[in-house]
């Protein structure tokens, strides 16, 4: 099979997986759950559960407690995404093509809406514990879900970005603010996966650097093409960083850097993941076409 | 020692620990931690790390897994007011005598701040990993803490709540949102508390009952109160809920039945706190003081 038909193949069945673990639209707070849904069930190329399903199954034991962990990550990509469109925050109207959560719902419920998915997420992670007989291991992995999605992952990267937008941004923070705002899930996708597959502790960190760099690659091939790609391809205005005043690689070091840079980083994701005693062909191939992408 | 001196001795001790548990101010993110300590450590009962607590002590076992825990369901309390005072939610700009935090950090830093906090209520509970024979125990708290504060808990509450304002709202709605907004997040505090005490699975169930009874007689002595008390016991002015047209129980049932259900939930928590074969009498009267309280 080739791995673009792979590739969707995989996809789809990551989205009925996840509507398994959606809340029923019933009860007296249908609207949220309605808003809960609507937010995640907005499309989305579902990299990071698919990244979590592909490095547990690098280490070839089959995890049953990753259903509720792919969920979960997914919950919370979505439920950042939510809070991000915010008027307060970009004030986005529109994403993926579809109206924001916001438009829909209101501020209000929409505000309500990313804690409930944020928090759902971990009530989700939790319900693994009903169905493993290595609880420490689940915890590990709910530990590992917090940290990349708090202050010191995620969240962390969002709020040194939103307090620097407008403002001079040095190399070494906006490479902060790329590793924790996108490399921090990618990295606890990775992770946990790994974890689950039955990796050691060394190969649990190796898989983190590998994440880190493939999320730094990935941003920054983001900046090159916002000013490279051409608004058909990217299903955004093209230069829309510089019209936002946001420094990026390309604003900071020029294209060509840049372009080094993206190489650098994936040829070091890619030689850690060639040390390992073990293969995923496909997980390789993901990885390659997440860096390499027109769009 | 008498119970009110008893008190402030046990809140100045959660005061410290909740300190010990909160992130250190440092880094790029610098103005995220300290809009997450400014919220937590805008003071406040503590009332439901101690209820945890004393939920432990009642079952006897030393848990020294509740620390964690206590600092976390702190955290999330804090999370839901830094986002009920947002302007596309209450808009309110002071609380306790001090400003918000949106008034303080900016909206969009307050909402990062919220999710921070619920985010990093999880990563502190997943810490009592660290220093447990009991992972399945410490999982299953994990469990409950996610299960009461989400859509089936605390914020499902919130979004019918935030529904219905200005909306004529039946009992059994009423009722609906103050077992989940108020009553759910002290369920967990007593349940988490009761479990890592060493209770049995029934035993923690009759907490959970205790708990929500004594959510449903505060809320509605909070709606007495808002009629019959003066501004200067209270530090808010009397008939704010009117002026905010927020049905009550006292604009649905009249004062006298408001009372009455007072006296009937809180008896009904006292009795089935009696029916158990250990005792706190120090929670029995700290149950006591929140439920005939004036302010």
């Amino acid at each position: 099979m080739s791995f673009k038909k792979e590739l969707s193949r995989k996809v789809e069945e990551i989205e009925k997986k996840l509507r398994d673990f959606l809340p029923e639209e019933a009860g007296f707070q249908k609207t949220i759950f309605e808003a809960m849904n609507y937010s995640v069930l907005a499309g989305g190329k579902r990299l990071r559960p698919l990244l979590m399903e592909e490095s547990c199954r690098l280490f070839g034991r089959e995890g049953k407690e990753i259903g509720p962990f792919m969920a979960a990550i997914e919950m919370i990509h979505s439920s950042s995404l939510v809070h991000d469109d915010l008027p307060a925050m970009d004030a986005d109207e529109y994403r993926r093509g579809r109206k924001t959560t916001w438009v829909v719902y209101g501020e209000d419920m929409a505000i309500l809406a990313g804690d409930a998915l944020m928090i759902y997420a971990f009530e989700t992670a939790a319900k693994a514990f009903k169905e493993t007989d290595r609880p420490d291991l689940v915890g590990t992995c709910i530990g590992i879900l917090a940290e990349k999605t708090g202050v010191y992952g995620m969240i962390g990267g969002q709020t040194v970005d939103v307090e620097l937008t407008g403002k001079p941004v040095s190399e070494e923070k906006l490479d902060f603010i790329y590793r924790l705002k996108t490399g921090a899930l990618l990295e606890a996708s990775m992770m946990i996966g790994a974890a689950l597959g039955g990796a050691d502790k060394n190969q649990i960190a190796l898989m983190e650097q590998v994440a880190s760099d493939v999320g730094l690659a990935f941003q920054i091939q983001d900046d090159i093409l916002d000013v490279t790609g051409s608004r058909e391809v990217l299903g955004k205005p093209v230069g829309s960083d510089e019209k936002n005043e946001k420094t990026t690689y390309v604003t900071l070091k020029g294209l060509e850097t840049a372009g080094s840079r993206v190489e650098y980083y994936s040829r070091r994701a890619k030689d850690a993941l060639l040390s390992l005693p073990v293969r995923n062909d496909f997980l390789n191939e993901l990885i390659l076409a997440l860096i390499t992408r027109e769009k």
